[in-house]
């Protein structure tokens, strides 16, 4: 074989921009046109029907700042409302939306979709916007917790097909990212901590004193405190933001992915639930597993996992369901985990706050045990306290 | 707003390698089975029903090939066979079916697809292989002039959808492309010709010395010369690759993208024939009415017209097809090119060899004549050839 002389190396570049703000559209709105060019783009808005219904108001807060901003913006006809939560992913139909729209009001490739709603939607209407015409600009508001704290700053999409979790999907950044707390307080009690298993999982990987003040703000998050929220989502967000930007491989060619903590057993109980279960729930689940497995093998202090447990329950996650008991179907989550990032087993750990360890084996007698020790701790807490 | 801290830059590299060969299956097999890992890698072979068809021993030396190579390759399965030609790309069938196949059979990041076949299965193979678990790694073997010269080595992949041509793709750079010169042969007339005018559009844009070569090929090539056909291909296919690697926008972020050079009637002829008109005898026909508008607007030498109509001729190119009556709609074509590469329009037309123009408005009067023009010299050399 002879290798062509113009065979290289091909690069390419982009800017990962993430903002926080407080009423992007409501206030004068200037800061959010400010974002794109000069001269006027098309816009088009996707806005997740269960963001639309808890917030009645943001339609016309949208089409009132798209009209107020027409010097940059075009929309290109009304707001596209699609469904949120997991179904947004489940089947082909939001995507299909979107690309039908795409197509039909004239999006180009330098024209814009500004999504508005929850991770799943987001992770739909992402994918379609990086395929339509091989990739149109696309700037996410993630409206939960979760998705600023987690994957809507990051740079994947994604749908479920065939069965498995974000088995169709891209890398591709969003031109920008805009974190709006006037978003979150109409989110359900179950949506509104789902961050913040994130959060204990990002500090537990990287910042200690992220863990010390999600510790401390069990009352107040409780009690729905948005500004203690917002600061927590902020710094959960920065550090991911962080390990995609400064962690040098933002497409995971690599098998090292220390920000999957826990989540080998929390994407095989939200399957197994048919995402009855929270993704936040499952991930605090997820971690605690893992911590009670680390202990075993003596990775971990125990104090660490009672420590990390007492924190979750204080902010309202329990750290038991059902599908926990069929433990074989809840180990085939490994498999699927090592397969869908490919190469050998890579899973991460924690030692100690901060001190991520990979583990390439896992001893599945001592993982029953763990899972067992996390629903005895999940059960026990839930007859305690009602 | 505030920007995050970890805001910034995010680069990526691949090293886009083309290789050259004869028989990749069917003597050692060596080479092919060097450009895998060390390690054996599982491996799902994607073949095209066309030249399955076309080339009946080849499905035997595949399994040959990797049975002979369990060093570097676990065969996932037997291969898979898909339809070839534009139906490929027409609905999700082959795109579902391949995604389907690689989560079925287990293939993971860091295993493989490889793709033996023509540009529109390549296209739709490589969509599947590009967003299933966001990317497995793929080796293209392109089975027709046209995908060795042009698409095939290319980064690009994509589906129809909607009535608009490549409407859902990435930009997604193989793990290799093999040409392999001994996949040529069994091609019918049309396909083997096909490649031919991409040859002369890209030898215009950069290589008069190509068009030379071109240009005196004529009887050979229609005496089905290996060698000379081989040498074409060979040289497109590095000026093709040398615009992506060395060109500065390999994912085409910004306007100019000079390669599309007579693509804007030929993807719409395309599409108004139903694909019964060949994408290589469109894009004869597409730099023909693009030369005849240049030469009408005293930006091209008529002579220059003159002598690419007889070279391509020469090769066999019918330089006329019914659906260029329907003026209308051929037109729109314009238009539509616009939109998908996004913003302001961009047509890049050629002076003289080598000296590629770029023009950002139609003289719509002026294109309807060079439409009859390029019409009346092909019925006229239809009706003195017979």
């Amino acid at each position: 074989m002879q290798e062509l002389p113009s065979s290289g190396i091909i690069g390419v570049q982009w800017t990962h921009r993430v903002l926080t703000c407080r009423s992007a559209f409501t206030s004068s709105g200037d800061d959010l046109a400010a974002l794109f060019p000069d001269a006027p783009s098309r816009v088009l808005v996707v806005l997740d029907d269960g963001l639309a219904t808890a917030a009645p108001d943001l339609l016309a807060a949208i089409t009132q700042w798209s009209s107020t901003h027409t010097d940059r913006v075009q929309a290109a006809g009304s707001p596209l409302i699609v469904p949120g939560g997991e179904q947004a992913k489940n089947d082909r139909t939001v995507f299909d939306q979107v690309v039908r729209a795409i197509h039909e009001r004239h999006i180009c490739r330098q024209s814009f979709v500004l999504a508005v709603g929850g991770g799943a939607m987001l992770d739909a209407v992402g994918l379609a916007a990086a395929t339509a015409h091989r990739g149109v600009r696309m700037i996410r508001l993630p409206s939960t917790t979760l998705s600023q704290a987690d994957a809507g700053v990051g740079v994947k999409n994604g749908i479920n097909a065939f069965g498995a979790k974000n088995l169709i999907g891209t890398f591709a950044p969003p031109w920008a990212v805009v974190n709006d707390a006037t978003l979150l307080p109409t989110l359900s009690d179950r949506d509104w901590r789902a961050g913040l298993s994130e959060a204990v999982k990002v500090a537990l990987l990287k910042d200690e004193s992220l863990l010390h003040d999600v510790e401390h703000a069990g009352v107040a998050l409780q009690n729905r405190d948005l500004v203690v929220m917002e600061r927590i989502v902020t710094r959960t967000a920065d550090l991911h933001v962080s390990h995609i930007v400064a962690g040098g491989d933002p497409f995971e060619v690599d098998r090292a992915r220390p920000l999957d903590f826990g989540h080998w057993s929390a994407h095989q109980l939200e399957q197994m639930t048919g995402f009855r279960l929270s993704h936040g729930d499952a991930v605090a689940i997820g971690l605690m597993i893992d911590l009670q497995y680390a202990a075993l093998k003596h990775v971990a202090a125990s104090s660490l996992v009672q420590r990390v447990a007492n924190c979750l329950q204080s902010l309202g996650f329990p750290l038991w369901c059902d599908a926990m008991g069929d433990q074989d179907r809840l180990l085939e989550g490994i498999e699927r985990f090592r397969e869908h990032l490919g190469g050998a087993l890579a899973i991460t750990m924690v030692a100690a706050p901060e001190r991520p360890v990979e583990v390439s084996s896992i001893d599945v007698d001592v993982m029953r045990q763990a899972i067992e020790l996390t629903m005895r701790r999940g059960t026990d807490y839930i007859s305690r306290t009602g």
